[in-house]
């Protein structure tokens, strides 16, 4: 009988589930807005309803192999809680894992969101043929996973992976984790709007000043909108994006070796406006990239990447019916 | 009957064999000077020479398991050939495998150096009870050896674990590597001498400038001497080798999520002066650090970490008798 799995991602904005077959086709997919304000716990209700509801449609000429949910946060993989999740304020030591299991019914795959992205990428996307990579997604913060031997690393306790706070600017802007010149604070969606702040403040991106005076909304996709009809300050906001993540990158060429690095999430749509200086960055800063054949992407999967990782978990763990994580 | 295996150290000062018994003992040490001006055949020649005198003295009672060499620089592990060493200069594309396995007769294990003193701080060193760590090693460069689940992290080429040349300081001095403001230029003994050479043209270290009045070499010991002594500046050198070895660390600590990062090679002698900068860094910068158990420790193994690991290489591949490296 053919298998299926779902994979879900509590993400801050939206709830999403998919059915995913094991050749990676997605079947069935849903999407819910996040309603943070009715509570984490209605939350977790209303995404264990979706993700039973797909169960309970698919079921029965197919089996379900198992359920992953990707999370954004540090969690703790023993037990399943979510240590802290700064795109879910309140959530902090809140059991996640368990909270669902109980209300689906059966046991689930909890992983962090980007280590679920990086597994996606690996299964359906550009890691189709290399045993190992490395995912940086872009985003509100910046989110990374390691996969090595076609599995993620998640080191003692799951936490591996927080690509985001690699050290790229040793004196710069300080970090919600505490540090300061993480790569997420020069290179997330948050990085381009601060930068774009300064710009305005300074009088300096008359393009993007216009934009204000429209009251079009400060998002990075609309400084990469201005980026790209020619405003030089706005360009060099991605420049700076790609300066930084070459650095981040470069460092992790010359620690892991690996034969790919790929960047996702929101923020990679500027890919054409980073990459230049991302690249020149790297080649620059890393001899082993100039040794060996070392691919630097763009992720393929796009938002897929996270829910079809999510779903390669029980399926990769072999679990039949529903199997107890480790 | 008892196994026992060569580690060998091919070294820019020093040529080191030593047998090694299956339990980690050092049965049987040989050091020699590396005779650099006679140039690369009669050293190879040397080094072989004294891995065969170990291997008649101890052979017969016992069973050779194999033969392992660590080599400063970059190797190309499929080929057996160095690519470069800063350490060897004129080395570069020498098939060092192939030579010593004619002149010993017997097929060897070729390893990076550092990566060979990672091996051994696994096997028998702090690293005993644990399955993954990083170390790093503070010498005339910055070396570094990954060890994921017991195993040397190669990565595709065999190029893994410079983390030397992870960046940390975005706009820091050039790195022979071809960048700049790597942790080699900012932390190993090299960087230590430069600096001392700073304090004394711009007359900031009295007590450095009257060592120098009494022809003492300039030294990273020497700047160690100098610090323990008292002197403010060189303190400072001390402290400064703590932070942006800090900096690399708490990234790694952020990336990998490892229970253990340890400390090595003759500038970690300064333990004392550097640590405390260096633990500051890292808890500052690392929330994983701050969540998880993690021990940043000095090497105890010392200068023999490196030959115990050369020697575990053919005892971890299971290799009976002579068994060629894949």
């Amino acid at each position: 009988m053919e298998r299926f799995a779902i994979g879900a991602d509590l993400g801050g904005t939206n709830l999403r589930a998919a059915a995913v077959d094991e050749s990676g086709k997605i079947i069935e997919k849903v999407s819910l807005a996040t309603r943070r304000e009715q509570g984490r716990e209605a939350v977790i209700r209303e995404l264990s309803e979706a993700i039973k509801g797909i169960s309970q449609k698919l079921a029965g000429p197919r089996v379900l192999a198992g359920i992953g949910i990707g999370v954004p946060g540090i969690i703790y993989l023993q037990t399943g809680m979510l240590r802290e999740s700064p795109n879910l304020p309140g959530w902090e030591n809140y059991p996640v894992r368990s909270e669902i299991e109980s209300l689906v019914g059966s046991s689930v795959f909890l992983e962090n969101d980007a280590n679920a992205a990086a597994l996606g990428e690996k299964w359906l996307g550009l890691g189709k043929y290399v045993n190992s990579l490395c995912m940086i997604t872009l985003g509100t913060g910046v989110g990374g996973g390691v996969v090595l031997d076609g599995k993620i690393w998640h080191g003692v306790l799951g936490m591996a992976g927080e690509l985001g706070h690699i050290v790229v600017a040793e004196n710069g802007v300080a970090c919600p984790c505490g540090g300061w010149g993480c790569l997420e604070t020069e290179a997330s969606a948050s990085a381009i709007v601060r930068r774009a702040k300064d710009l305005l403040s300074a009088g300096r991106s008359p393009a993007l000043a216009k934009a204000m005076e429209e009251k079009r909304e400060l998002t990075s996709e609309l400084v990469y909108e201005i980026a790209k009809a020619g405003d030089a300050s706005c360009r060099e906001i991605f420049q700076s994006v790609g300066r930084y993540l070459g650095i981040a990158i470069a460092g992790l060429v010359n620690a892991l070796n690996l034969s790919l690095y790929v960047v996702g999430g929101g923020a990679a749509g500027a890919w054409d406006l980073f990459s230049p200086s991302m690249m020149e960055e790297v080649r620059a800063r890393s001899f082993i990239f100039r040794e060996a054949s070392t691919r630097i992407e763009r992720s393929v999967l796009k938002g897929d990447a996270g829910l079809c990782g999510a779903a390669y978990l029980p399926l990769q763990a072999g679990a039949v019916g529903q199997e107890v994580q480790a």
